[in-house]
């Protein structure tokens, strides 16, 4: 007994030298998250501000350049922030209840943008005598919006609505987390088919194939949505870098196995967990009637 | 200790008739993934064969018709098997290695059709006096191809042979896990770019935007490589799907915390455990050296 406390404290701190480090690798990936999301906005400002005809509610072109532009503020830089909102370290002194409610506002706000973006291409196409829903980049970001729609409906009712039984709860989070993620990936996959799209018909002499500086400049900024996605899917799906209340809980049933992981200790337990286990984590604690304290 | 015995065996009876219902479960998503799978093949040949100009290596539009064919084929369909081959149920009497040699080798297979899929499309620009690699599609699907190619060089030296350390396979498998299913997801998302630009260019009279048939089906096409690529992903991340060796060893973890998941049994243990885990119950079984005996 008398060397166990020497060897707890050296667990102890190696454990804190360890949490440091995860902290650092994850707001590298945070801030590089965040650059890559808002040189796409910037991106795709300068694309519309200065390569195409601005920004106006007319009716033309520059309507529809309120589609690309909601489209990646809103769509993709929204909801990707949406996605990583419960893991920035200094919302953890908040309540689960609050950043619940703003994963769902910035998802609302996300879903009005897209909606928004939406009618700027139908006002455009009907003004100019274009058929709408023609293109298969039109049928995909169509079923997108609608499963978005159908994705923020169901989580109001699971997540927000006290009533909701906890094992319907339990029972959604995995399809929850799954279509968060799936929905987040073929957005930037249908703005990539966009962006095509659109330097293809808005390009005449020059034409696309043949480089003008619009076409270098509009496809760096599809590389830029494709390292954003790569980032945030890196960020969601990162066990070690969750709500530390989920982490304790997770380490509680995994440490009782007394493998290996035990040594690496409860914020860097990266050994486990998919997304899946945010969820479950969250109703344990709530049919244990723990949740207000755990938060 | 009576009613001890009767206890058990309801329970095991419970875990049983879930594990049935669990396995059920499975066979339905993979039917469902390999019809999509399936039917995107068909539709692309059909596509090919009777909307377009056939197939033949004569640097023309039938050469160009070898790029759709081998990326369906090849860079998605064999590609998305080659990521769930180590969930089906009759593979898990075969060793880890065999399975591990199974996935390489489609991997393998998948780049081998990509790469020939590419010199098709490179030929045909040469000869038409197209510029090559100026659109985002060709961009994008290049650094897939030579990312695909990291990750196979990588996966082949890390998991494939003997030497290499133990440490290095656990601590680079989140990595594999996560790159696999990113660049899955990219080529689909690729190849919907490459259909919005084959559908645009080779549409004259009527247009795309006419929605001629060719259009309509080719855009089904799209719908269902996505579909197929959304049920890939659903079952390479339900923990309950894995190879039952891993999931005994993952649930000695988290049955240890007596939490409520023990009344559910192994083989439908849904709570927890991402992608992640697959590497490290397998490390931690060679490192207790048990591999030959737990396959």
């Amino acid at each position: 007994m008398q060397t166990a406390a020497p060897g707890k404290s050296r667990r102890l701190a190696a454990a804190t030298l360890m949490a440091m480090e995860n902290l650092k690798r994850f707001l590298v990936a945070l801030c590089a998250a965040a650059a890559a999301g808002v040189a796409s906005i910037i991106f795709v400002l300068i694309w519309v501000l200065l390569y195409k005809e601005g920004l106006a509610w007319d009716g033309g072109l520059a309507e529809f350049n309120w589609h690309p532009v909601l489209i990646v503020i809103g769509f993709i830089f929204l909801q990707g922030m949406a996605i990583i909102v419960y893991r920035l370290p200094w919302t953890w002194q908040c309540s689960k209840l609050i950043m619940k409610f703003i994963h769902a506002g910035l998802n609302l706000l996300a879903f009005i943008l897209a909606v928004i973006a939406m009618v700027a291409v139908f006002d455009f196409h009907n003004n100019a005598k274009i058929p709408n829903m023609y293109s298969l980049h039109s049928w995909l970001g169509l079923i997108a919006v609608i499963l978005y729609c159908l994705q923020l409906v169901l989580g109001v009712g699971m997540y927000l609505i006290p009533i909701t039984p906890v094992s319907w709860r339990a029972a959604f989070m995995p399809l929850h987390v799954y279509g968060g993620l799936l929905l987040f990936t073929s957005v930037i996959a249908v703005a990539l088919m966009g962006i095509t799209e659109k330097l293809i018909f808005g390009l005449s002499n020059p034409k696309y194939k043949d480089s003008p500086p619009e076409a270098v400049f509009v496809n760096i900024l599809g590389v830029l949505l494709v390292v954003f996605g790569a980032l945030i899917l890196w960020i969601a799906t990162r066990t070690s870098w969750k709500r530390p209340s989920d982490q304790i809980l997770h380490t509680r049933h995994t440490n009782g196995g007394g493998e290996d992981n035990t040594k690496v200790g409860p914020v860097l337990c990266q050994l486990s967990d998919g997304t899946d286990a945010e969820a479950c984590g969250d109703v344990r604690r709530r049919s244990a009637k723990l949740d207000d304290q755990a938060n």
